[in-house]
């Protein structure tokens, strides 16, 4: 298992091998990979590399399972506010459970069933990755030749997919909006992508492009503000297709996501551009009647204020840092796709 | 004389003491002060410093017409670029010229003629902005009672305005729009202004910001991107109205302004709020049929991939980094405030 240290980015592309669960924990703790979704296969990926390598016990299957208790316990206590690896942790343990009261089985088959569900969780984000790029694709081929697509990407800012990318072993099931654009590119299709900066942390700059880049999309990194511009620039070459991710998509189709969406959206919609926001069908919360009741987080001042040892304000301005907006289902013109086929804003939840 | 060293900011706020034409020099080569405007004030005013000091040759008037020309060909030379010190110089040279030939004018009435005429460039530029920032406030308050402005500002970075605020003597007739905010603030009218960050040379945290706050107007910094987000928030208290400033007006009333300008204005429709463009009168260019034919500066990339020893960017990326954009007069539907008062954008051109 090695992961891609986001920490180095943009300046050096560096992996890291990642043993065990100890070093995972580093990892997460010290953010060399972000990303709720994979901060959680990171996490159980570390404990399959363990298991598989023998470190666990195997004499009887309940020291097992504490074993596997014990570690999955400290992986979550690396950042206990990522819920994703608290939920899989969960999931894990339950699984764990019912094999352990299966009569008869082995500590070795225990170990192997362990693995192998968790090689099944990286092998079902790496299928829904892909399946979302290429339903995205058929979809907005379908409706505009030759595209190029400007995009900011989710929040959750893991370089990070499955075999295919930057990352080798951790894939990042919530930044999707890449995985279309991917797709876009491979069947040659795609003159261009602009890529928005993404302010203030700046993730579309330092690793969607670069993870575009990498994978000889031909990108173009434009200021946050540039956006409209870009979209009204005449190019009759150009057809447009605007692709974003979500980080929740509430039951009437409004969707929370990095600040700056709801503002692309607006354009979008203003200059006749279709609008698609690219989702897991995980990210889709039926108990959320509406976008309004989404909570928006809001982050410190400090972002916009400082950059590294870099003063770019007067240090005691009042500063309004949300981290997400909620973009109404209306202006979702495109639709929104999912690893199950693109849905009406509206009808999403219900479909899925 | 005084000017704000622009080049310490926002982290140290120093006035530096200009006695005469070689400091003006070094403060404009070396952006002690920007903006195309205030660097031509501030040349000028360099020189009636001069000649109020009685460094000019006093014994005939030809000698100090040489000496007035050779100062002003240095004040250019400084950056050569800066077309209104150019042309301010040779509106200062024709004048001279015409002094000149009136018979019997001593050295003495001369060098006394050419200080009251450089006085009456500042005290114009005085009266206008004060004139934008009342006509502004009439026409805003006329219709949104109890304002929360956004706004980014022009592209001229000079952070100064004659006497009213930061910068003592050097006034900027291009950054007009916190003209407006401020007379709106004076009329206990403002509730809050948001600030857009203006990246990437983020002139709106560093300078727009720093100038409205040493006002004492209320300021919120957002990131660019937070804009939109900003005018939707639901808040019953708030009536908005967004106000932005001008490079260039065309004659059919399309702004070039500071790229994003655009996008702020596609949202302002959207939201319903009016949309403001302060600007004096020299900025409309009667012989631009529209905004269209305004050519767009493109900036160095560098701008976006790098910040002091940050790096933002994969440094090999392709970066689009236009300088302004061009906002469609239609979308301009407050009105085009000037000195002469607020005009509908296709009239604004005939009516000066």
């Amino acid at each position: 298992l090695e992961v891609l240290n986001q920490r180095l980015l943009p300046g050096q592309l560096r992996y890291e091998r990642v043993g065990g669960v100890e070093r995972a924990w580093r990892a997460i703790r010290d953010m060399e990979v972000r990303g709720a979704p994979a901060i959680a296969l990171l996490g159980c990926l570390s404990l399959a590399v363990e298991l598989a390598e023998g470190a666990a016990p195997s004499e009887d299957v309940g020291a097992l399972e504490e074993f596997v208790g014990q570690k999955l316990g400290f992986l979550v206590s690396a950042r206990p506010t990522a819920a994703n690896l608290g939920r899989e942790a969960e999931r894990l343990r339950t699984f764990v459970r019912q094999r352990v009261e299966t009569p008869g089985v082995t500590p070795q088959q225990l170990r192997e069933s362990i693995i192998e569900y968790i090689e099944g969780l990286l092998e079902k984000d790496r299928k829904d990755n892909w399946n979302i790029g290429e339903h995205g694709a058929n979809d907005i081929l379908g409706r505009v030749p030759g595209v190029s697509p400007v995009f900011p990407q989710g929040l959750c800012g893991g370089l990070s997919r499955g075999g295919r990318c930057l990352c080798r072993g951790v894939p990042d099931v919530s930044r999707v909006s890449p995985g279309v654009v991917r797709a876009l590119h491979q069947r040659g299709s795609l003159s261009r992508v602009f890529c928005t900066e993404t302010r203030p942390y700046n993730q579309g700059s330092r690793l969607s492009a670069l993870e575009l880049r990498h994978d000889g999309v031909p990108v173009t990194i434009i200021a946050d503000s540039a956006a409209a511009a870009a979209m009204s620039t005449p190019d009759p070459v150009l057809s447009l297709a605007v692709v974003v991710g979500a980080d929740r998509v509430a039951a009437n189709g409004d969707v929370a996501n990095k600040i700056g969406t709801f503002q692309l959206a607006v354009a979008a919609r203003h200059m006749g551009i279709p609008f698609y926001v690219a989702a897991p069908s995980t990210t889709c919360d039926p108990t959320l009647a509406s976008g309004r009741l989404i909570p928006i987080e809001e982050r410190p001042g400090t972002e916009l204020t400082h950059l590294g040892d870099v003063l770019l304000a007067d240090p005691d301005v009042d500063v309004w840092n949300p981290a997400f907006d909620v973009t109404p289902h209306d202006l979702i013109t495109g639709g929104i796709i999912t690893e199950w086929g693109v849905f009406a804003p509206s009808e999403v939840c219900r479909a899925l």
